[in-house]
């Protein structure tokens, strides 16, 4: 059964209730639609603000059949539902996009770099490891520190480990996750092309931007990428465009990239909006949750222009003790009546994404400043010090 | 009992479900915030995307007071709440903005034109008419034809009549609704002021808009007013501001002028989101909705500039017929990818505002032409003729 609202358009099912759902909702709320979130808790940042919210799990197969029921199409806010089921939801005759064939690119590190490694996509060079001796070969080709990372799973940094040894990697290598090894890169940067695509295969990217990491955490993006190359640019975006079609992605499709000296490597592939695209809310005249819904709809795609010469997203970590938000938010725009603030209703723990603000401007360092010292003083109730 | 978020933050409640709480919930959703909306039904149009919907009627004190109870502040989406039960909620200690006493004058287009006249500002000669005699006195003193308006409860057209003589006005007038005679100004154009104002009494502009309107609803906001001059742009944000100011508004107050040879003149003030101002979501750098939840918040608020030299909204009227939105919508953004399209989940009836589209751009004329031929198409599924 498909439920249509009062307008007679569809309903879109987004699987998970974080942030990106809550963003995602936000946009729909514009093309007439109401979001239909699965949600673990019914307070979790979408479900706080959604009203069409289901509670259950994602990893219930009765709980997404059911959930799917509904929905005129299926798409998610993570990577964690188990490929088993987004293939039981699609046997059910659901739509689900990103389908289970294409998705499981970006919920398995292994699959996706056996699988660009088959397209002839630039990555670091990898290797799969089960024994000690898988990984004591790839270090004496590669050289040490390496990277070792589970294969599913980890996120924001969680379940990247480098290590210098075979020593070091001994508890890791003990612990029963699949892992791979990667060559630990001497990048100059990071990067993200950002791009989304319908199932009519219609594709459009926004501008490359530049991503700024601390402890594996984003922190901060920066649109469009400071003295990138249009050549360089063009390469990136063509990269992101191409992996999206052949890995028939519909929705949105985030690649992280190194820039070293020889060019760009692919990091990693994750569809669905991606921390690297908030900018684009207010940064460019269609945001990357109104792309999502019109890619998995099938609905044509909109505009990726700039609104403004420089947009700089800061991450909004939690910081220790009680923050009183209310507080801070009233000092900050007093401070900077110009920032964008998004709070995503989360509880507030040490180091957890709490929200996000973009500042829009003319003048890199000035707008970069902006931006930073907006996170700054939200996270910590201090100014930076300039 | 003030209820507060996971973030600890306020929670605002806006009377009434419409389109403008609606979009005000949107807006809330990036302050972290999640909007308290008392609905008439569960299927209204904010009712339909809002977690925290309590549906109950605004003219019933009970339901008034019990939906206050859970709020910070309680702000409207129209002004149809009798003054004395928002007396009721302000007398029981719930803080309610814009205050019954700045809302009469939103409420009571006589107890407006009388606090003006008072004020100095400057409005179109104006009498209280009660009877016969009194509309003959009026129309021998500025002429037939006249216009006549219901003091209380228009909207859209309605309670405004362009009579042409005694014989005409007859039904009106023995109907028993209170009425004020105006005199019919040759104006040149419609405009509008939008402003905000915060309790701690900072305000905010955005550029004068001009307002077309047909069969006395707005179809068309022309952001900033083309050719008007500079002087005349301050009058009216000045002549707005200090409205806001000695009428104690606080939220946004949208100010309707006519424009004459002579200068401006006041035609109506709405306290709160107003369609003259739905350019400001992607026109403006804040929108009228935050800017709105801001000023209740006593939060500073932000900046008014334009994202665009030429911003235009086109009301998305219903038309006849099942208009199926759905694929009117594929085909039109497949002809105009940047233009930005709004839908209010609203049922379809002819006439009735139902969404609306924006179109952004350099030049004037092919800005309009955009935002009018989307929203003609969405309307009558044909592209207008050039």
């Amino acid at each position: 059964m498909t439920v249509r609202g009062a307008m007679d358009l569809p309903v879109v099912g987004m699987v998970g209730g974080g942030q990106l759902s809550r963003m995602t909702h936000q946009a729909a709320i514009a093309l007439g639609l109401s979001l239909r979130v699965l949600a673990d808790a019914t307070h979790d940042s979408a479900a706080l603000v959604a009203n069409n919210v289901v509670v259950g799990s994602h990893t219930s197969e009765k709980d997404l059949l059911a959930f799917a029921d509904g929905c005129e199409v299926v798409t998610f806010d993570h990577e964690h539902v188990p490929g088993e089921l987004i293939r039981a939801m699609e046997a059910a005759g659901h739509t689900v996009l990103p389908s289970s064939a294409a998705l499981r690119h970006a919920q398995d590190k292994l699959v996706m770099r056996e699988r660009l490694h088959h397209l002839g996509a630039p990555i670091p060079p990898f290797a799969a490891i089960t024994t000690k001796e898988d990984l004591e070969a790839f270090g004496d080709e590669h050289g040490w520190p390496l990277v070792l990372k589970a294969a599913t799973g980890g996120y924001d940094g969680k379940g990247v480990w480098i290590v210098d040894s075979l020593d070091d990697a001994a508890p890791v290598l003990g612990s029963g996750v699949r892992l791979l090894a990667e060559h630990k890169v001497p990048l100059q940067r990071e990067l993200a092309a950002v791009v989304a695509r319908s199932p009519y295969g219609q594709a459009a990217a926004w501008p490359v931007v530049e991503t700024v990491q601390s402890d594996g955490i984003c922190v901060e993006v920066v649109a469009p990428a400071p003295g990138l190359s249009e050549e360089r640019a063009l390469e990136a975006q063509g990269l992101a465009l191409r992996l999206a079609q052949e890995l028939d992605v519909v929705g949105v499709l985030a690649v992280e990239l190194f820039e070293t000296a020889d060019g760009l490597l692919v990091n990693e592939l994750a569809m669905r909006p991606h921390n690297s695209g908030h900018w684009t809310i207010e940064g460019a005249r269609t945001s990357q949750f109104e792309q999502h819904l019109r890619a998995v709809l099938d609905y044509p795609l909109g505009t990726t222009t700039l609104t403004a010469p420089v947009v700089v997203m800061a991450n909004l970590l939690g910081g220790a003790g009680d923050p009183d938000l209310d507080k801070r938010l009233h000092l900050l725009f007093a401070k900077d009546p110009a920032l964008k603030v998004h709070l995503y209703g989360k509880e507030v723990r040490p180091g957890r994404k709490i929200g996000h603000v973009t500042a829009l401007g003319n003048d890199l360092a000035e707008t970069r400043a902006r931006a930073n010292a907006g996170a700054h003083y939200l996270r910590t109730g201090e100014w930076p010090t300039p």
